[in-house]
């Protein structure tokens, strides 16, 4: 009996309507994870606790044996090891980093995939190479013709989707790619330490305000094309449609969020929160990939009323999130909190879901029930 | 309306058979996260990738300001900082932690609860003070009346479980917390930093051998008593029970366990295994808190027979995993491929599940389907 890779790989579907979490979602949470939102209290998320999503495998990537190279419309291919990427002028960004799925488990009907909530998000501090100066080194030129126009980024993780077998690989606009505000990163360090081998080890693109479909981890290949890109992850994968025939938009840049450490204590089970009657600090993160947060505002009546929340001053990191507080009067019996972010562009959180088939940039407004217990 | 807490804190249940995981089992997922299995190939495991499992939040612990006590059933009562527990003579011991819930979603019927499948695993340096050197300065004298029996451990980390409001507590018999072999530590450092905050920071216990609910995060008290514990982690939560109303036994050491990296490379969706024909190297690592793993056999063919896997040679790390290793020759088509360990004691795993009420300590067989590719 043969094999054949499609009895394996199933196409894209969306859950039935009283369709549970399958085991196939449950395999993908299970290694793949979020970060727990009272990890929205550190500025720079601790090791461990930044979202993570693998497509496929972690690969054995061995850095005293790692070159990336750098071709295609190029004037001067490159192919460079690690220690004279180090040995390049090295910058460092605090960046927000959100996978494009976050939400998607919220969404009827569920796109079956990863089955995040609300949690695939987490700040760090990422240092590397801005890929402008390669660019530069490697010579691309703007003018030159036939025109470069985007750049393609394959990981060293290997794979099969729906059918087709891949390395993972994403582009840029050859503008954003070269852009120096912000800055793409060719990345070898996150918080002062070597890549952690399920952020990218030893090399990773990051991309301040893309979803993370476009930070491309295990770096190995750069290549400058003169055509869009018509990979799975980019034609496929990652476009927002309403229909599997919906040509669609691309997915590119982070849909504004806040989402709020969740108050007082849980319940193991439900994550249900207990809070004991009194003043409650609410605080949490507020982030946009389109531009900073202006506003934060904080529901406590299940989203009829809406009051601003104080923001953070502004500081030196405009792609990281942006703390925000509220304060709030618990009395006795079951509220829902809430809260909702808009950035510089009017861009803002809905309050019913935004769906679409890959159920992509789902940024409808967390809802935290929380039980005020009564006096004693 | 006043809130009454039994209202968010559901009691423990089974699964309906064709109920699927639901939001809340999802909500732990997401946040609790296991071992991906192709990291069964590092000796220690890498920040970030060893299980975790946290009961309630992570409670917000500064190393600065953290007192560990030592009192109850002790000659001279003990306050320590971190310093203070720093200066004292440090060891490191090369653990191999679980949780006992590993494999709880695999069972039928499903205890609701945190629905693990088989990654709940980790192997980590702990380096602390031997929590015998601190109940010998303490006082704690076996022979004293009425007799010290057992050793209660409280973490920071505050909540409710079934109804029942608490900071989390464990105990273990005397003669275990004050045993040299296995050395129960009280750890400060993993893996030669600072604990992460989801491992305990800046304290936790480790006991070689336990499954994960006896290693205590976030300690702060460590009471002698002369009498067993009856809280609620011992007596109710973590003990083997067929029914609702049996008294069950308590949950202690880890049951021995295999488990492959699987070969290939997966479906993304599916995280099915693809190979292509050929001879595919087999291996992965095997562990049980009864002893050292004597055997690893494997099979290929659905377990329908079983070969004996090479083992690495036994090393100065007994709490630790083992590595095995064994060649396939794959053939085009689908094929099961399992891993079984046994431990000195004789203890194997079963190839039908071990049911309990709570889900613990399922370590029937890994079963790795695997798709080899026909020839092109």
């Amino acid at each position: 009996m043969d094999g054949r890779i499609g009895d394996i790989s199933p196409p894209g579907r969306l859950a039935e309507p009283t369709e549970g979490i399958g085991m196939a979602e449950l395999a993908l949470a299970a290694r793949n994870h979020g970060l727990p939102l009272e990890a929205l209290r550190y500025d720079v998320t601790p090791p461990g606790l930044h979202y993570v999503l693998i497509h496929y495998d972690i690969p054995t990537a061995p850095a005293d044996d790692w070159w990336l190279t750098v071709s295609g419309r190029v004037r001067a291919p490159l192919m460079l090891d690690l220690a004279t990427l180090r040995s390049l002028p090295a910058v460092t960004h605090r960046v927000t980093m959100e996978c494009a799925g976050n939400g998607r488990a919220r969404l009827a009907p569920r796109p079956v995939s990863q089955p995040w909530l609300v949690e695939a998000v987490g700040t760090a501090e990422w240092t590397g190479v801005p890929l402008r100066v390669l660019l530069a080194e490697a010579g691309v030129e703007p003018g030159s013709e036939p025109a470069a126009v985007e750049v393609v980024f394959t990981g060293a993780d290997h794979g099969v989707e729906r059918g087709v077998e891949q390395d993972y690989q994403r582009s840029l606009p050859l503008a954003v790619a070269a852009g120096d505000d912000p800055e793409v990163l060719v990345a070898y360090a996150m918080n002062g330490l070597p890549l952690p081998p399920q952020h990218g080890h030893p090399l990773r693109l990051v991309v301040p305000g893309w979803y993370g479909m476009a930070h491309v981890k295990w770096l190995r290949e750069i290549t400058v094309t003169d055509r869009p890109f018509t990979g799975f992850q980019q034609e496929v994968a990652y476009r927002y449609r309403q229909r599997a025939d919906d040509p669609g938009r691309p997915v590119t840049r982070i849909a504004p969020r806040a989402l709020m450490i969740p108050p007082g204590f849980p319940d193991f089970m439900s994550r249900a929160r207990v809070v004991r009657p009194g003043r409650v600090l609410l605080e949490g993160r507020a982030w946009s990939g389109h531009g900073p947060v202006i506003g934060v505002e904080v529901s406590t009546d299940d989203d009829r009323t809406w009051h601003a929340a104080a923001l953070a001053p502004a500081d030196e990191h405009p792609w990281a999130w942006r703390r925000w507080q509220a304060s709030w009067s618990a009395t006795p019996g079951t509220h829902v909190l809430s809260a909702r972010a808009t950035d510089a562009e009017g861009n803002t959180q809905p309050l019913s879901q935004p769906w679409n088939r890959g159920g992509f940039a789902n940024n409808l407004v967390q809802r935290v029930p929380v039980l005020c217990l009564g006096d004693d």
